[in-house]
């Protein structure tokens, strides 16, 4: 059994090198700023190893048979995804948002296919040395975070185009026995608690773009990366310690101050037709994986509303009801997507499981078009007090009896379950994640116009018009549109063309 | 092999009884404004009789082992749900909108699952009965009607406290060999072309409210019922007869004058705390077909609009794509739900599989609440001649090379696809049917607001707060929420224990 | 005193040339589908003359000093625009919608502009031209249309780049006398019972499109000039001879073929610089009056649904009452617009007052926006019924008595009052004019997507981006955003720097 | 001239006694945490010391004659709310926000006309009193707060029937000379630097209420009076000191912990049929000044959001302009109502002029409903670095240089300007202030709910509906439907008739 303790992953992470900074300060990973973050990660390793949990959080790596943690794990069959997508809601529940580990999840999924296919077009044999690393991963239940964003510098403007080179990552030197990289990824979540970190391209790539066209793996602190952290982090809860106010993020602007990676951790070296390829497998699995934690959010904000309304003696109210079912409608929208991908997924020549890309993307989407609207449906409900509600040590003060008697709801509610619950909806829509949690909703996984990209480009417009054509008598054959699992197998084919 | 043809259908319809009433005329099944909605049926037919549609539109019946046309069928597992909604979706299609014959499908599923339940509760009798119509039925590759919706008088009040008992159907007279009826029900979809019509409550009943609680079936031209019908057609078409001006809806306003039903037809007779789980249950297959027959209505529309932006030289252009993206994405995100419906479907104690109900009400819900705005779409983008175009008569006149000149657009069009490009637009967006499927797209299967109190009666919403009150640290134990298959197997437990 | 009686303007127009053509035939003005439509332009002739309409339906004209009606007016200043927007909005209520006559006043005020702006620019002799027009369009109380769409061809390309050069109407020869011109014109509203037909640009222009910068008048029967018509009607009511159904809407695909236009006609030859100008300033104008007629159609909508909501015994049921409210509030959001655009307006060299463009576009933009929406409020209120009611001869026959009991609603109201009301519901939703209302919702007077680009155009975003330059401490002084009356003075002021 | 500057209104602050307690500490005024707010105040005083805002900062005080401070002025005509309106859009862009000091104007603007009415109807003497304070308050140009919002306890209880009697503020003593209230008021925004307390009630109120129907004016560091305040702050700028960090809120939880109110000072106390009048007044006025600060915000938003885009090298991206214009709309919809509602305005028995509350509301509402939806514009446009962009001191560290180096954007542009400008999306976007100022947005003068409650309340439904009734046959005369300026005059006029 390949599974770790949170206590060996964190061993693991004391020993790094520092290379984190916060405000100008070079810290190590024992730093409090960054607990709340690994709070989240250790949740991973802690419940894989509760038996009621098991069959959700592990699964059996099809490479040595082992049992290992999902999070490492590449998807073998529709039960793989199935699965992975309610353990992401379960533990989003559990962690009140974002459960962090995904990115790796979803990037060496992502790898694992395209490495194959790469190999099969053109000779390469990175498919091997995925493998050996990807042994390396589940053998140690290690966490990977995925840096993939570029600074991008002028947005209309290519790679190669910038005026700056570096604005993307590029390989500035080939060696024998490695590349040398430089350059800036942008949003690494996790990055600064990650065992690995696995860059990919940001976007399809041109010839021109050849060496912008990298893939690869290094650990955390690894020599040359250095990571401007910010942290994200919950206010400080004595008198109401709620797991709520331990969970955090951090995000990570990584820097690779020309880096050396070996060889045998490359998994691209400037196959510039395959940059897009991986960029649109990783955000695919990332999308099916929003499939699930995007109802957990809903899920928490829809609990959230519907308990401040039930203290508040108004949750019979017709428009409570109406607006939390909006919530609760979203969720379950979003997480129908995630099934239905999982239904129509296909498995491809790497073995790896590939959910439908469609179901994925028009998931995604509504629930980037609908994350800020959730927000401010709890902040309706719960009214003004979530924003001016007095400090946790005015409770603990002279006024404290006062602030009571004035907190006062529904009868029978006791005070200080109103108090917790107010802390909590503070949390949500006015603490210092309120803010990020709703970018990463609308930007996490791709914003909503680049589902809507992603879905034009790949929807079959053509034969989707055969309808009306029809139907005009136009043309006089009906063939009736069934839009087939448009998954990434044609891109391959459209690479493959060329 | 119980499949009968279309012009087996045909000349049972022509020996039916007159009573269909348009304009005060008595009718027959010949008259031609029936026509256009019979040739949606015909359709039914004709494609379960291909061998390339079989799998799809014919079933194997658990009744009697043999092959039925899959409207005649009880659905027995998962891949009957979903062949069900794909054939919904893939007919719809053909025939440019509803394809009408499912309402029978869904009221006798419903009363497969309710007759065995109140028989296992009460000690009744029904569900034999039912078989045995079912047989009939099936044999006879009949076509049913659902006559659900009573008139309602004034909508604050139950059917008892009505000032006029009859604007609820109710059960007038018991007699030894079966009883009498009166009321009437609307919107009664293809009632005039069906060979029977499947009357069953309409909401939740009190005791007060037991002779409205029936459930029954009769013949389209049973002695005592009139149909007051109003057909919505297309304009005739001599220049460009397509396909689609050969379909059209018929609805009916159904009067039971004191009709007799005899014992054997009778399902339901006074069980009043069954009156609203038979209502629902129908509500809940019929609901799941709409995850099949909305996706077809958007891919009708969104078929026409990225033609006619085609046509038009825009179809590159960004606000182009972004709103057909937005009705594709509705159909995709509808259908996704029916899909998930079926994955968490259950088998009840009649054996019939029953689709999940959250995912049924969300998917139709969200299908309602985009209706009208696809039709924005499509009228956006073909511009105001939809509604402007000159009457057909004018393009053979002596107006008419004046009139094609004038019509060009993108070079390379033929101008007579243009022009049927434009009346199947014209067609959608202002023809005589224009207007009825939008009510439908509302109402049919229960408009928004519907599903929305049905979502927010049914989902766990107890189980939900424990998330927060977890999260707030109200409650220490974490039980993930997972809503579990929120079936009718619930209510039916409910009734039980009353 | 030189208003006409509504007698004396169906004798002129039943001395007109046969020039109008319905499915292949020519008729005279005396056809009876024309009729209601010519009913619609009656009402601004009676209420003209009735005394407590006169403030608000007549003007006194700045020429020559007489009472006018208020659609041959040139707004003089701001109470003149904030009547003429009341008095859109008051006779949209008494029929229903459109009031068809407001085209003409849009373009002759646009007119009364540019021929000034153009003879102070390029010294031409415009403006004493069109005042001699129109001294003869008020002393005889004329009813204009505007014709301004081309047909347009491929909308990727500009007038001059069509394969076929007449896609755009324009001067295909000059004579000493005046012009020919060739071309169509599509969406002329009420131009088969107007006197006039003005015809104005499309849009702006380039130097190559010289021949196709042309403004002009002719009469309605003027050689060469062919109307192509398709009227939109109300169903013929016996039984229910409601106001509502004596009004309709008669649109023309308006050819011009190779017509003469004698030069005191000609206000624009070839003053390209101008068209772009002129093209805006209808629609401006045209958008002010849709701060007027929108509000009415809403005011029919809401009216509709609280009607219908009362006799269903609904009225008081909070969705109900949210529902209604977003009309009642889309009404008086779009009508605000238009007084803070009479307030914010500006007096141009010509006299007449020239509303604030970004109120009128912002306001037009709303109405587009929420048009579907209402309609689709209106069915969901009124249910299934509004689609599927039996026909007005089913009422008069042997089932008329079991359908009024059907019928009844809420206890006291008529059974006759609620048919009327579900009879004008009917008409609303799913009549035939109720498709073309959406359209015209969406396209007259400008799409959204238009507005949205009138209003990106137009608006100083420049001067904008110094507020986040002050905040942000990019520009230290700080200059209020005041954005002034962004009024086509400036695009005049644009022209004339060329 | 009553003008005082801001030094003065600073030493009347620290004069005052301590009453201010943050995480259980009591504090004097000269606290840091409360500067950001006194900064905002600031402005009002400072510019309305230049000459070139004197026109629109200042007044002549109707009782004086005296020029005022325009939040101390009492609007006695168009122009002054036109000006008030206006005054508040352009303060709100120069402090990126609220200007706080409204509260004040409103509530002593509702108390003018309320007073008033009381008088005329229950021969009180409330009016002169009022008009003493006013003086007292215009000649020391003193900063009001208003305390509106009592705790509410159960939201679906009345005052008079929570468990609690004080959950809502109420009198619990009648001496000579004057009263003793006991009770505490949420959400008071400004309160801690504000010199007076304006204490008015919340809601509607029977005779069971009347101790709740109370209504005065007390300093803020009256005895019994505590503070328990919530700032929301900027975060500390050292490297980028722009005026956007120098703004903060401040919410205190006011509680009256049995305050003494002398006699001249109460303004209501037991006329509880005014209660609601005064109430709904307050809530009227500063709907009005909402038409004029969220505009302000508006203009921040959508100013952030192109400087960002035009950074970015994307401001001419067809979605850009679409969102952009998005919030530009809101703006001037929103602005417009305020307008109209000016224009619409009726002057009250006591002089002051009352904005029409139909346009208020809506536009009120229209903020409300978009507020989150502009938010989430601009993350989508400022992309996710808005939530990771490291911190101020790692740019003054040993990664500064990188880090610009990866900043960079458009060509031309300087980094330290995109640094800037990212600073003020970080601080709009995820900063402290970011979710408050969102709740505000929902809450602030009153939720969505409350609008669409006075909307419907007030709304003459019956004349509505006279349209339909009309167009339907029902009522044969037309009324054309002028709503008629539906002021709060028509709820005196109710009263009265009690």
């Amino acid at each position: 059994m390949a599974l770790k303790t949170a206590e060996q992953y964190m061993e693991r992470l004391f020993k790094m090198r520092k290379n984190i900074y916060i405000n100008g300060q070079e810290l190590d990973r024992l730093d409090p700023r960054l607990q709340a973050g690994i709070n989240i990660i250790k949740e991973t390793f802690k419940l894989a190893a509760q038996p009621e949990w098991q069959e959700l959080c592990t699964a059996t790596s099809h490479l040595t048979g082992e049992t290992v943690n999902r999070f490492c794990h590449i998807h073998q069959n529709k039960e793989d995804l199935l699965k992975k997508q309610k353990m992401t809601r379960m533990l989003g529940q559990r962690v009140g948002g974002c459960i962090q580990r995904c990115m790796g999840t979803d990037s060496m999924n992502a790898l694992s296919v395209v490495t194959k296919e790469m190999d099969d077009v053109m000779g390469t044999e990175y498919h091997q040395r995925f493998l050996n690393f990807l042994k390396y991963f589940q053998e140690n239940d290690l966490v990977g975070c995925c840096a993939q964003t570029d600074v991008k510098g002028d947005r209309s403007k290519r790679p190669n185009e910038q005026p700056d080179p570096d604005l993307y990552l590029r390989i500035v030197e080939e060696r024998e026995d490695g590349i040398v990289v430089r350059g800036a990824k942008a949003h690494n979540t996790a990055a600064p608690y990650a065992d690995e970190i696995i860059v990919i391209p940001t976007r399809f790539m041109t010839d021109k773009d050849a060496p912008y066209a990298v893939a690869f793996a290094v650990p955390g602190d690894h020599p040359g990366v250095k990571m401007v952290v910010r942290p994200a982090l919950p206010r400080t809860r004595e008198a109401t310690p709620s797991p709520i106010f331990q969970y955090g993020d951090v995000e990570s602007f990584t820097i690779f101050d020309d880096v050396f990676v070996p060889k045998e951790r490359v998994f691209m070296k400037g196959e510039f037709m395959f940059a897009g390829f991986l960029a649109l497998m990783f955000a695919h699995f990332h999308r099916h994986s929003y499939t699930g934690c995007k109802p957990a959010v809903s899920d928490v904000l829809a609990s959230a509303a519907a308990l401040v309304a039930e203290y508040s003696g108004l949750e019979k109210a017709h428009y409570v009801r109406e607006k939390i079912s909006h919530i609760i409608g979203t969720a379950e929208l979003v997480y129908a997507t995630g099934i239905a991908s999982a239904e129509a997924s296909e498995k491809f020549a790497s073995g790896t499981q590939v959910p439908d890309e469609i179901y994925t993307n028009v998931g995604r989407r509504h629930a980037g078009h609908n994350i800020y609207h959730e927000y401010e449906i709890l902040a309706d409900l719960a009214g003004g007090l979530c924003a001016t509600m007095p400090f946790e040590d005015d409770f603990d003060s002279e006024n404290g009896e006062l602030l009571r008697k004035y907190m006062q709801r529904a009868a029978g509610v006791p005070v200080e379950d109103i108090i917790r619950c107010y802390r909590l909806v503070e949390h949500l829509t006015v603490g210092d994640l309120s803010g990020v949690m709703q970018v990463a909703g609308i930007h996490g996984g791709g914003s909503p116009q680049m589902e809507t990209i992603a879905l034009m480009q790949r929807y079959p417009l053509k034969k989707l018009k055969g309808v009306a054509k029809y139907l005009a008598g136009i043309d006089t054959d009906f063939t009736c549109f069934e839009r087939g699992t448009v998954t990434p197998k044609q891109i391959m084919d459209r690479f493959k063309r060329k």
